[in-house]
């Protein structure tokens, strides 16, 4: 069978199983999911097995120490599964919710039905848990799924879909509804995300080089979520004290997240004030601060930043520092540098923060919080499968709401038109 | 200067008029919408010269007949225009609209704000119209907008272009808010799909075979207006009178329309019954039957259908009629040849109903009511930009809110992540 017969029968299967899911009740879906976290917990030596297998080739094949983290499977984190399990299950069923729209003057009643979006196909790097999350996800939305993990977790994520497939037939849902790609042949992405009458939409979990190669080759919608390169701007009218606070949150409270703050910039009429205080703590915590010359000023033992550090997504213990002359000079180099995931404003004038979260075009807009709150759960979607930096379909966290559509329903008593 | 270094300057102008409009309020809106209607009835003899231009050129290319009423402009066309201006400026404006969605357990308060997409790219064929529709509609919902109008109508866009700039000028809008590529290149086109920096959406209005085109080569997502090939399915526990009346009214009420019916579905314990009273008023309304084995077993005097006519969108006086067994053949046959479009059921049980506006896939899903009420002003949107047939963003009739975005908004008061 080649790559493209093989894709094709999955899409077929794909899209056969998303008419059932789509017409499942809550009750199944959560049957479904809580009979996956039995089976998971059931077949947890065979997991953990494949697992080795994987996490064997991968130190033959020289996989870094973080590599070899993400990929390893231990009984905590088969438990964190189970749990993911359970936490969907007790997520609400947004599908079939009607908003009534009225009568209109010709008589026809007319509402909004949410449903699935049909067939989701997710494309993720070395950590297996993914599968769990993303099946679990669009199951719950009743969706179809097509996943494709890293090629070095192929084994343990087969053996995830083998309980995946078994809960599934414990609920009466078609096996199908969860389908792990079995190949780990380049040529099955080019064809999953240009199958355009099988697959809905894909999303993409992983780096940024990921995400936009298959942006660049997708013909099915993405849901993209590339970069994080997230700002805090202290105003002229900020409370000091906030903005020391909220800085030193944003940067240090994770290094490795979208939502930590990558760039500082600060008023010039606070900055010898204030940029003191927070390069003291950075400090401490050993980040290394790189600033434009006027930041160099007020800090002199900290190194040039470069043009290229204005766009850098670090990940790391590193950020960018710029003085700016205020408000406007702030949200023009938001705008420019930004990746329009999340931007925070420090100020106490509601003007300055009005303006602000009109005029910064980003996903998620701050007054006087930690950029870090961009996420799923701080937001109470219960779960998220990505954080979209697109403004097309979802933006921003991306919980089950992101991955249904609605459709127009009209209700008639014979009505026609005139 | 090559073409891509042109719709490079429209681009890089477009994304900066966008960030004034996104922050112009209703009323500048509005007064630029009534300022550009009073250009155009100012430069009415202008732009009906410039027309006259293009139709002599039509004429002399040889462009049929419906090509050239579709180019014309006359003064009742331009009436029109301006009239739909006045009408775009009395609608509501969706942006700035907050969804309070409360305070979180962390203290921040969270909302949801509508914001413009950014830039729309608009691809469109002859009409020139669709100059001021389009231009109007982004304008009220705060996005710039680069036009590409057909090459036969060059000089009549480039003349309404004209009174547009002179509008937005008066009314102290940017002129670049709305700017028509002033060539008929085709490299134009090309370039304008694939900016991804500088348009944030790209809506092609026009035959399928453009809109197919445009979605296999953009970068830039897409909102797809396919085709319109629209199931009524007349159900054993229909009412019959509606079931005659709505399959008349869905299939003859306007030939060249894409909620026209193509296809009309019926159950076999009807059959009998109710398709010889329909025939009959189709033959009387010479609209060519094609049928499956059975309807022409019922309805002699009919052709026979072929496989491709369960695809097919005729935009004519032309009907599939098919029997089916019931209800799961009529959603199966649907599932499987509708552009999911809309689909009505005519039935009086409501279970059928229910099932048919569950499992049919549809933009538009109805009961007991004519596919033709699927539209922007039928469903009370004011006007529409196209029917989307897509389920990513918007689906269905498009209007004022489909062009829009949803930002998240934090209100803090120096929260951070625990």
């Amino acid at each position: 069978m080649t790559i493209k017969t093989y894709m094709q029968s999955l899409g077929t299967a794909a899209r056969e199983a998303s008419r059932v899911l789509a017409r499942a009740n809550s009750d199944s879906k959560n049957n479904a999911l809580m009979a996956i976290a039995k089976q998971l917990d059931a077949n947890r030596n065979a997991v953990l097995a494949a697992n080795k297998l994987d996490m064997d080739k991968g130190r033959n094949n020289g996989l870094n120490d973080a590599l070899l983290d993400r990929l390893e499977l231990n009984n905590e984190r088969v438990d964190a599964m189970i749990e993911g399990l359970q936490q969907v299950a007790e997520l609400s069923d947004p599908i079939g919710e009607l908003t009534d729209l009225g009568t209109r003057p010709s008589g026809i009643k007319l509402a909004k039905m949410r449903v699935p979006l049909g067939v989701i196909g997710i494309i993720y790097e070395s950590r297996p848990n993914v599968t769990i999350d993303a099946a679990s996800l669009c199951l719950k939305s009743g969706n179809a799924t097509i996943l494709r993990g890293g090629s070095e977790a192929i084994e343990s994520n087969q053996a995830i879909a083998q309980c995946i497939k078994l809960g599934l037939a414990d609920a009466g849902l078609p096996e199908n509804a969860v389908q792990v790609i079995n190949t780990t042949d380049r040529a099955a992405v080019g064809e999953l995300i240009t199958m355009t009458n099988f697959v809905d939409v894909i999303v993409p979990r992983g780096g940024k080089g990921l995400i936009e190669r298959i942006s660049a080759d997708a013909r099915v919608p993405v849901i993209k979520h590339l970069d994080g390169n997230c700002h805090v701007y202290i105003d002229d009218d900020a409370d000091l004290d906030k903005a020391v606070t909220i800085a030193v949150n944003a940067k240090t409270h994770r290094y490795g997240v979208c939502n930590a703050m990558e760039s500082l910039l600060v008023a010039e009429s606070v900055a010898a004030k204030v940029l003191p205080v927070i390069a003291d703590i950075y400090g401490e915590k050993s980040v290394e601060m790189r600033g434009c010359a006027n930041s160099c000023n007020i800090l002199p033992s900290i190194s040039a930043a470069s043009e290229s550090d204005w766009s850098e997504e670090y990940l790391a213990p590193i950020v960018a520092i710029k003085v700016v002359a205020g408000i406007d000079e702030a949200i023009e180099h938001i705008n420019t540098y930004s990746s329009q995931h999340t931007e925070s404003i420090i100020t106490e004038d509601s003007a300055s923060g009005q303006r602000f979260i009109a005029e910064v075009d980003s996903s998620s807009v701050m007054i006087n919080a930690s950029t870090r709150f961009a996420d799923g759960f701080e937001y109470g979607l219960g779960a998220e499968i990505g954080i979209s930096t697109d403004k097309i379909h979802a933006r921003g966290p991306v919980g089950l709401e992101g991955l249904t559509s609605q459709k127009w329903v009209v209700f008639g008593d014979g009505q026609i038109r005139q």
